[in-house]
């Protein structure tokens, strides 16, 4: 039985400021560095890639609020605010004493959270005088949301996108299409950084960081081009605290305040975007919520992973960021759930996670199915393959509530509908998916081999 | 530039009763016939097919307004009220002086208006004790909303499916089995009516027609189970008047008043559900909007049909209907907008056509698609297949309101978004798809060959 609780915001109460966490951190993130100086970068370092505005904003240490302009907010109007759903439906399913919180931001014209850093992105480009922005994408949604943007502002956008994504989520690059961008495959020939790697492994499948190394190579060798990515960066967490912001608000009017929140980690912009302004209470408010970063356990950087320097692509063009990493030539397993495909987490995560603030779980690919279709079926949505990692710690943390006998109240943020990710339900369905796992041994021998590199 | 304005209405906006145009209608519809005594049928008639409660509100010609129960209500809050969209990037791309409004019912859990229907159908046969309901799905729409208000009440449902959309659209089937229920494709050998189309055309790919004959059989031949039907009748059309309704208060808010209000047209469920409250006050108040129905150029039964009884399915199993209609046995060109792939019109529909109280056009598939993409740049949501019938009439008036330099009111109803259907925009994009005609000839050879049989 179905039997969700909206919790409704007006249009007023879109935020009117992006929450910076790294202001209230109790131990500062480390500094990024140039790879050739070894040198902390400042911003203007970051300007020949980024847009100066999201350059500024990546390395703003000091200002709690940034300001989100009218023009972006005027965007946000379009689907925001999104609702809070009190997911009695699945709490029945369960049995559980726990009260589940939803998030729902698949109610974007494209599906997901995404959009909300893709506006700000496509507009501080525009408003800067850029004509054209490259990225890369994973499962699509990013690259989905930022053509949208792209779009709306007047931009020409080139996406690179993960080969096994290509022609598993063909859908997701027409789409792409239709909001008039131009996708290629990665790894593709139209870069140097994918043409060194078809040449070594012919057949490679893609992952985010060489797409990554090819979206920064394309605007860096065309005019008045620059990047954008969709994870993993400061300005990118940032644009998405309006989804916790909302949240806060909406937890409120149900007269509850989360002890769990949890959201799926790929990079950590959704993570970020639920957790860090309730994070902020625990800094500031001697709150105590738990935060669980919900990872694939083929891809498991913030349970795994080694904390070190590491760069952001495959390819070494980024700048080196302290990360939980998987080794930035890592190549992760085919799962359908493409945008959590990356070796690392975010600096300002990582940094969170080595501190104790936060915490992750590595969720094996048929659970998140087997979560997702108790979700379809008792709350009316199906979720995104990547929202369902989610999911499946909310589940696995209302059954513990069971177990001991507590209530609790769970608040998780469904990052996106699957309705476009059919292909893998499919998959599910007929019994033809697996679980890939990652052991410890792998990760220390794929780092042991970078540390060579940098 | 999107720069859409949204109209959004409270929980509490939700309407209360659904509106029985019937009761308003000048001249009144012919009454549907047994096929066996040629009588009228009366509400009993239709018990050994539907839910009592739905037979009586098919037959129901004197209470004007019927009461939604709160079972139904309760599940309508999970999507609804849906938003008003004034579609100022449309109109600023087609530089028009009209103002163009949408409903955005695109924003349901499944993607569709179709869920307004599927939660009273599940209601009404849950209340009445069945236990099993059967059902037929063109693009998977009404399949996809009914699996999910069969789970929610507890009932098992079984679906055919049109066997062009089940291969042309897996991922919809993908959605109905997610949901927990059984597809089939159809024609299938589980029906006598499928057995017999099988072995004279082994190839044949299936119609709406057909699938509705092998939903009735298998609900008639198995214990408890009852029929359900997404489109055509009038209970259907009674359900979706929530569209026109809500959208009544929300033209209000935005100070205008429609002077066209248009939907895309299969068996008339959308095309009722935003139109008739808006008829009522052409009907009552001296009102003189435009009501036009946007059928697909290769399925024309409202602009070339014949109107004449009929059989609503191919097998003959249902009453026979006075519609307009291309003939029970007409078999529709592969066309990417599976839930227009239908005969006939409704008794309701097909009577006020005939009364001049609505227009209709047909629109050639490369021209709706052309339209999607206009849309989904200038407002950022990817249209049905469907829907774009609609937009692309919209666009038609909104340029003939440039042409002849008049500010017009236009509403039209987005019954759904595209993001299932993005093979059909695949096509599209690689230059793949093509127009389907029919002529008046056609038509008459069709029809004349069924006169026989009935």
């Amino acid at each position: 039985m179905i039997d969700s609780k909206k919790f409704l915001l007006q249009e007023s109460d879109i935020p009117e400021a992006w929450y910076n966490v790294v202001v209230d951190m109790p131990v500062k993130p480390r500094p990024i560095l140039n790879p050739q100086t070894k040198e902390a970068m400042k911003a203007e370092d970051l300007y020949p890639i980024f847009a100066e505005e999201l350059a500024n904003q990546e390395m703003n240490t000091t200002d709690r609020w940034i300001e989100i302009p009218d023009e972006v907010r005027e965007m946000y109007r379009i689907w925001r605010p999104t609702p809070l759903v009190r997911a009695r439906g699945l709490e029945k399913m369960l049995d559980t004493p726990a009260h589940i919180y939803f998030k729902n931001e698949s109610v974007s014209p494209v599906g997901s959270h995404k959009l909300n850093s893709a506006i700000p992105q496509a507009y501080y480009n525009k408003k800067q005088g850029v004509t054209n922005i490259t990225t890369e994408t994973g499962a699509g949604q990013w690259g989905a949301a930022l053509s949208m943007a792209a779009k709306h502002f007047g931009l020409e956008l080139a996406v690179y996108m993960v080969k096994v994504s290509y022609h598993q989520k063909p859908y997701r690059r027409s789409i792409m299409q239709t909001y008039g961008a131009q996708v290629i495959a990665s790894p593709s020939m139209s870069t140097r950084a994918g043409r060194r790697i078809l040449t070594d492994t012919p057949n490679y499948q893609g992952s985010l960081g060489t797409a990554i190394s090819e979206a920064i190579e394309l605007a860096q060798s065309t005019p008045n081009c620059k990047y954008t990515l969709g994870s993993v960066f400061n300005h990118v967490s940032l644009h998405q605290t309006v989804i916790g912001l909302e949240a806060e608000k909406q937890m409120e009017m149900a007269g509850e305040y989360p002890d769990v929140v949890i959201g799926c980690f790929g990079g950590g912009s959704n993570f970020a975007g639920i957790s860090f302004p309730f994070l902020r209470h625990n800094f500031l408010d001697g709150r105590n919520t738990r935060f669980i970063a919900a990872e694939p356990a083929s891809c498991p950087k913030l349970t795994k992973g080694v904390f070190q320097y590491d760069f952001g692509d495959e390819a070494g063009y980024t700048p080196m960021i302290p990360m939980l990493t998987l080794g930035h030539n890592f190549s992760p397993a085919n799962i359908h759930a493409g945008g959590l495909r990356y070796h690392g987490a975010g600096h300002i995560v990582s940094q969170m996670k080595q501190d104790g603030f936060i915490e992750a779980v590595d969720i094996p690919q048929l659970e998140t199915f087997k979560a997702a279709t108790m979700f379809a079926q008792s709350e009316g949505i199906i979720p995104a393959p990547e929202s369902s990692h989610a999911i499946a710690t909310a589940i696995r943390e209302a059954l513990k509530a069971k177990e001991e006998g507590v209530q609790k109240t769970i608040l998780f943020n469904l990052s996106g509908h699957g309705l476009i990710d059919m292909a893998a339900y499919d998959s599910y369905i007929s019994g033809d998916l697996a679980n890939y796992e990652v052991s410890d041994e792998d990760v220390a021998r794929n780092v042991a081999s970078l540390e060579k590199i940098i």
